[in-house]
């Protein structure tokens, strides 16, 4: 056989026609500007931007002034150049909003759940005790950690006692989404964390799917739960959903932030938030302190989502915050389904194997602050009017 | 002892006094607008904004109109809502400017490296081979993988060579960075890619420092060394460097970008990139393929500085790029002559352990392409004035 006929990438052509067998091929489909935030007659129900922000004419003007005043790039680590004032304001605006004594801005909601669990379960020595349900972002931050990782039942408090208790005096960390992304199910916070006390660990909260949405006036999951700013409790946050921008947060105390600088290698070695970025997060943020009741109203889309989906019959979890899963009966299925949602004007999102822990295929709707409720009618028709046989809802779109 | 005052973050007060002790701590020391790009009697030697475009009309004014266009935020990940045309659109212009068939962009350079190796080396009957001086990106992406990881001697292709011999039939990734961000030195890369081609290996070069200032226009070091395009060949870049932005690419064949669109779990779950990090990349791109002299004058300006500071018998590695690492005689004296740089006016790195792989701490000045003779000069003449004793450097300033 010819050398120059084989590739050291060989071995991706075999894989991609595995994927391709099952039916598991992924592909980018870029959107143009129109399509965005429902123009040229379509609605995006697939987003996370769960207020409305990311088009808000005040986040995007303080991203180009931002950029204006402070140059496209952060130009460095934090560490060197990467820190500027806006960086500061926006991490003691955050800080305050959230009930945190401070907190540390990071390129990426990944990069902040990264380093809070390198640094915070980063010791030999230590134990994390992580949720089955945990994002993609918690779980590599386990294993990135030299500590050692028990996986626990999803939202299982008893489950992370009994794990603690079989570590007694181990420096352990419990780490938990607030709501998670699949199912958009909230975790039992109070109890995690009276489970926590009792034991001396330290909790970390993943609130990306609750800050703007949950707790008085958006101010996310942990200060709903009245964590806020409680000893051994830190939470992450991400920039890119609710505040519409990019980025991510770490929030806690004090000395977690100065130990996180010190020793968080996302944050080191990353080069810093671009000031756009952080200009636009800190807009969004002043934005939901003017017109806290962004979030209520996020809360109640997606209530009145999951009541006119599962009225006709469609099984979903009831939404704890703004995310709102509903059945397929299978992968191809669910497919089928967001492709006929698509092509009727409406953006889902579609989660199949291997993305889904418990291989179940799901339509992913997501609710939207700025939607009106024709818009929202609108959506649970297209979405019963396109459901495969199987979902039991086609028959009961017209109730009796 | 009462409970109430312990806390399960007791033991970080603790690391807090040994860093204190050992002179280690590291602090944020926020800029204000008017320090950047040498506003206010400052000089910027310590950024990594090589081309001097991140303050660049074009560049800024395509950050605002992305965020204008598109919104503040990407809205999802970029498999779901958030890859928009202008993705699409900056990936191909890499793609073509570096001699690459493909391209994808991530939020951040980290990511892209933690993607590239965990999708290409990620198997656990793979071996990924990696220098010793490699950035903290390239060593978590080798530990987060499931790959046996080798560390190699820093530029040593024999001892690659011996590593991949002794695993004969094993699906293998080199790892280099092309340009190392202490020394500034570059890898031998025609070296590298003789010995993969010989042993039915992959290469993987991180070219964040050599985009932008080395080959053709700043083409970066792959390209330069006839490498680009070639098959079994991948680069990363970062678009936060050269390009005065924020994120990261992986450059190589399509199907290589098409697996890690597929598998690559920074991609799939983080976060696409913000717009305007998107739009002032690609107009970055746009100023140097306008005025390529920009990459030339850039390793003018090193070599000038390189010149200047070693006539005057300070110890420098030869820059191969746009970085110079000044040897000081302890950590303690590279802080105290930073601080010294900055009191008189210019901003430059200082690299201390633990972020130093030999235990040297080091002054690190970066070259800009924007700096003028004079302000080399400046620059020169600050670094001598300021050097500690034992730097060998105050009693020659005055040449005989």
């Amino acid at each position: 056989m010819p050398l120059a006929c084989q590739d050291a990438f060989d071995w991706i052509d075999e894989e991609a026609r595995r994927r391709e067998r099952a039916g598991l091929v992924r592909a980018l489909r870029p959107r143009e500007a129109e399509d965005g935030a429902d123009g040229a007659g379509s609605l995006d129900l697939a987003g996370n931007d769960y207020l409305g922000l990311t088009r808000h004419p005040e986040v995007t003007a303080a991203a180009g002034a931002a950029a204006a005043r402070w140059g496209a790039g952060a130009t460095g680590s934090r560490l060197v150049t990467g820190t500027t004032a806006l960086h500061a304001e926006l991490e003691a605006a955050l800080a305050r909003f959230c009930g945190f004594e401070a907190a540390l801005v990071f390129s990426s909601g990944y990069a902040a759940n990264l380093a809070a669990l390198t640094a915070l379960g980063g010791h030999r020595d230590a134990l994390v005790v992580s949720d089955a349900g945990n994002h993609a972002s918690i779980v590599d931050g386990c294993r990135l950690g030299r500590a050692e990782t028990a996986v626990v039942p999803h939202a299982d408090p008893e489950a992370v006692r009994k794990t603690l208790a079989a570590h007694p005096g181990r420096r352990s960390l419990v780490v938990t989404d607030s709501v998670f992304s699949v199912d958009g199910d909230a975790a039992p916070l109070g109890a995690l964390a009276a489970v926590c006390r009792a034991a001396g660990a330290a909790l970390l909260v993943d609130d990306a799917h609750g800050l703007g949405v949950l707790g008085d006036g958006g101010r996310g999951a942990v200060h709903a739960a009245g964590l806020a700013g409680a000893p051994g409790t830190v939470a992450t946050v991400t920039l890119s959903k609710s505040l519409g921008s990019q980025g991510g947060a770490v929030l806690g105390p004090a000395r977690v932030v100065e130990h996180l600088v010190n020793t968080a290698r996302t944050f080191i070695f990353d080069t810093g938030l671009a000031p756009a970025a952080a200009g636009a997060a800190l807009a969004a943020l002043g934005v939901l302190e003017r017109e806290p009741e962004r979030a209520a109203r996020a809360r109640e889309v997606a209530s009145a989502l999951y009541e006119g989906l599962t009225a006709a019959g469609l099984t979903a979890a009831r939404p704890d915050a703004a995310v709102i899963s509903v059945r397929a009966p299978s992968p191809e299925a669910a497919l089928r389904w967001a492709a006929d949602c698509r092509a009727a004007g409406l953006l889902v999102g579609c989660f199949r194997p291997p993305s889904v822990p418990d291989g179940v295929s799901r339509l992913r709707l997501t609710a939207r602050a700025d939607l009106s409720d024709r818009q929202v009618r609108a959506a649970v028709r297209t979405v019963l009017a396109t459901a495969p046989t199987g979902a039991a809802a086609r028959q009961e779109t017209t109730p009796p």
